[in-house]
């Protein structure tokens, strides 16, 4: 099998994007919010946003700006209609300041010897930039929705993917945590690893152990990584 | 002045094309062929091939496929139609097997802690990953014209660079050794550095030592970080 090179989803995969949020959240918002209803709120309406420009309703529109649209939704439903816009601005910016799973670092170290290495996400491309320099992510490059106006789980993400770097589709690895992902990775002629994250959702939805149609079902990107033979 | 993110001119500015063209159409072809004259005679079929894709005269191309074209009349003009197919495409991979100016590891290294990174070249996506890799260029992500399907000096290019990294065009700086270039990007609101590189065309074409309209006029991209004070 001739792995060429792995591309990732980075919330949830990559990223405690629950744990960071919510952080932020109790740091700008103050401790009387319950800051992980409120990132379960703003990510469970990430989807719906998403959607509104895959079918066209919406011109294309970067994750920045959907998030921020969706977090007055939020805190109106949260009773905080009176935070200011320097504060929502601001709370926007949680989702470039989430860190990386402790396997993260060590696990893309010993891959990018062996493989070229991207972000695959729906998040913008100044986010990954964010999110990489905050925990030291050795991307290679930053590919996903941004670059080609699509978001996930369009086909034209994946297929950017291969034809960006220059390579046929199945020598590219798909790595997520969301098995709707690597069926859409699948469908383009992706191999596709499966991540468990039984923390993602902080307990409130336990995600499977396997994915029994992925090439490679792992517990880390360590374990990615041996697996590999990285 | 507020200054973000610093993008770079790739060929001639942070590697030797020349060098490294010739270098490998000497380990290709043998020593019967005038090497330097080859690299010359290609990469004066760059800005004309491009144009062809910014006319609309051809779809959008990526570099490696118009070098692949322009490598046949080169190759049938230095009489070596005889080279075969498998050839052709390893030469035309000695674009992305160039080296870096030796100024440019340590002076990146410096900048990135300060300022993110981009290349914002004409050459594809996979030839700077080659690129970076090689020399270990700590890019924060790539840039440039493949993204955008757009060549430079087309606005798109310069214009993708501040909406990508989600800052105002004046917080970016275009890095190049080419005043073509910077007055582009100039032109569409970015800060401009010139880098004088005397050794680009072989002393055949000597450079100007300074750019009278650039923010900054350098030696060298540790002496761009002096002066940027990173």
């Amino acid at each position: 099998m001739d792995v060429r090179a792995l591309v990732f989803d980075v919330f949830g995969t990559v990223v405690d994007w629950r744990g960071g949020v919510a952080r932020e959240v109790r740091r700008l918002l103050g401790p009387a919010v319950d800051a992980e209803a409120l990132a379960d709120d703003w990510r469970g309406r990430y989807v719906p946003s998403m959607q509104r420009v895959r079918s066209g309703d919406l011109p294309w529109t970067p994750l920045d700006a959907l998030h921020r649209a969706s977090l007055d939704d939020v805190l109106a439903d949260a009773g905080r209609a009176d935070v200011g816009p320097d504060v929502r601005e601001e709370l926007v910016l949680a989702w470039h300041r989430l860190d990386a799973w402790p396997d993260v670092l060590p696990g893309l170290t010993r891959l990018r010897r062996s493989f070229v290495l991207a972000p695959l996400s729906n998040g913008n491309v100044a986010l990954q930039v964010d999110l990489a320099r905050r925990s030291g992510l050795p991307w290679d490059c930053v590919l996903g929705a941004e670059v080609v106006r699509h978001y996930k789980p369009d086909p034209e993400v994946y297929d950017s993917a291969a034809q960006l770097l220059a390579v046929p589709p199945s020598s590219v690895v798909m790595v997520a945590a969301h098995v709707d992902d690597l069926a859409a990775a699948r469908a383009r002629g992706l191999r596709t690893a499966y991540v468990h994250r039984p923390a993602e959702f902080g307990g409130r939805v336990v995600p499977p152990s396997a994915d029994p149609d992925a090439d490679w079902s792992v517990d880390s990107v360590e374990e990615l990584a041996d697996r590999l033979g990285a």
